[in-house]
């Protein structure tokens, strides 16, 4: 079903070479794949042909006789664009994979794949977890909705990028991407607050994460974040801003399922004040200086 | 300064031989020193003669004479009485050190430190975090208020419980555990608001669990309790009727400090709702339960 042309290996389209994009595309190029790659902004494309990237000037041109596409861009709108728009998924023929690695809205996940099983393509939602390090060393989290077997299918290819876990149907690899964001962002609260309540009461915030690392409150966060916040450190990293849009995002599936998400709905508030405050572009762990301000100690 | 007439060791009471203190004392046993232990309840005291604890009938028998005294007490009331009323301070030569490692409100630890320095006593508080398991096993985290030349003293003494911290002057130590609660009191809030977001949106709570780890969202309670809420395993484990008096605790030193902790008091109020409506002796992670009642789910 899959075309192993090159080296046995099915080839690939890589639609969206920014940030994110650019280090998974060089991971699938050293894996061995034949990669074809377009960005909006040409140079960010012609920066990979040293790895070894084929540069196309379309999404089409791109995608036209590939095994698998992959799309990491902005928002849906943008994969909307890509995919639809610009014509790429006309050039599809049946049986080729679209794995969607964007962070889009799950029903916009699940329009998508709808729309491309109707012309035999396969669609994957599966964002991805981890950030540009994760992304540069093939460790990112992926997690991904839709047909297990597919997922499966492209075991080596997803091998390149990180450890990929099928998470459920169609639209469940964005809602666990929000879901994640959603544990990062309130743990990022807590340690926060956490923060100020040591401080206030007199003890080291530096020795207090050195003591309770390895007990119940031991998290990514409370390590990375939380020597952020120690040492002030707050160029991003995960902008605020973008943690505040995917709470918004989070919220707006709550509202859908008519969810109450108590804890999500407070952290979410506090970022969006931060954020009206002037703090979008600063790092997500920065969400100390809202709180600190809203108890009166200096920025 | 320290007697050290057993094999070269510190002599130590432990008072307060209950669910950790009896562990406590048997790691102190294991690792050479003579330990006296008292208990209220003897049973529980004489059950660790066979593990070569000297049994007393009160705390001050226990206490005469020993370079160290333990204790791990249930509250702050219960310290005040065996330290105070039982007469124990009375028996206690100046140069002793009280370690009290039990998680009591911050302005009595620093209460009974100045009453013991005035009579020439010194006074660590230094509440741990870690459980029965992390007692048992000598690897609790040990938060230590009080004279940090004192910590340093007695390092080997802490070396067979776990990982000591000195995290500042007398209060400190009880005011860590209290942040450390929150973290993980908030955390389990921040899982179970995922998990219930993640069913509504038609993808598996354990693959979800599985996708996210080793991402910014991995913690200790996303590994240990985000286990439980999926195998809906909520004996304790930690109380939620313990989780919320710790909740409540913080919010006290939050209203004498003046601080404003949103999500802590957020969580503190789902928690009292969830042991109002019965779940008290349920296990912290049993928040989950609370999360699907106020969204409709069955029980």
């Amino acid at each position: 079903m899959i075309d192993t042309s090159h080296n046995g290996l099915p080839s690939i389209a890589f639609l969206g070479t920014g940030l994110m994009g650019a280090p998974m595309a060089r991971r699938l190029l050293g894996a061995g794949f034949k990669v074809t790659v377009w960005n909006r902004d040409m140079s960010k494309a012609e920066a990979l042909r040293s790895a070894g990237a084929d540069v196309a000037a379309t999404p089409a041109d791109a995608a036209r006789g590939v095994d698998v596409v992959f799309t990491m861009l902005s928002d849906g709108k943008a994969v909307e664009e890509v995919l639809f728009t610009s014509g790429c998924a006309d050039v599809l023929r049946p049986g080729t994979v679209l794995v969607d690695t964007s962070s889009i809205a799950p029903p916009i996940a699940k329009d998508h794949a709808a729309r491309l099983a109707a012309r035999g393509i396969h669609h994957l939602d599966a964002p991805v977890s981890g950030g540009v390090v994760g992304a540069e060393a093939g460790t990112l989290a992926i997690m991904a909705g839709g047909d297990a077997a597919v997922v499966e299918r492209l075991a080596a290819v997803f091998a390149a990028l990180g450890r990929v876990t099928h998470v459920g149907p169609s639209g469940a690899g964005q809602i666990c991407k929000l879901a994640n964001q959603q544990i990062v962002a309130i743990t990022i609260g807590a340690v926060a607050e956490a923060m100020v309540l040591v401080e206030a009461g007199g003890a080291s915030r530096e020795r207090f994460r050195e003591a309770i690392r390895g007990g119940f409150a031991e998290s990514r966060i409370l390590e990375l974040h939380g020597a952020r916040m120690i040492a002030r450190d707050f160029k991003p990293g995960g902008p605020s801003r973008l943690q505040l849009k995917d709470l918004d995002a989070v919220m707006s599936m709550a509202d859908q399922y008519s969810l109450e998400l108590p804890l999500t709905e407070r952290v979410r508030s506090e970022f969006s004040e931060f954020v009206a405050a002037g703090g979008g572009e600063q790092d997500h762990s920065a969400l100390l200086l809202h709180l600190e301000r809203l108890n009166g100690h200096k920025a």
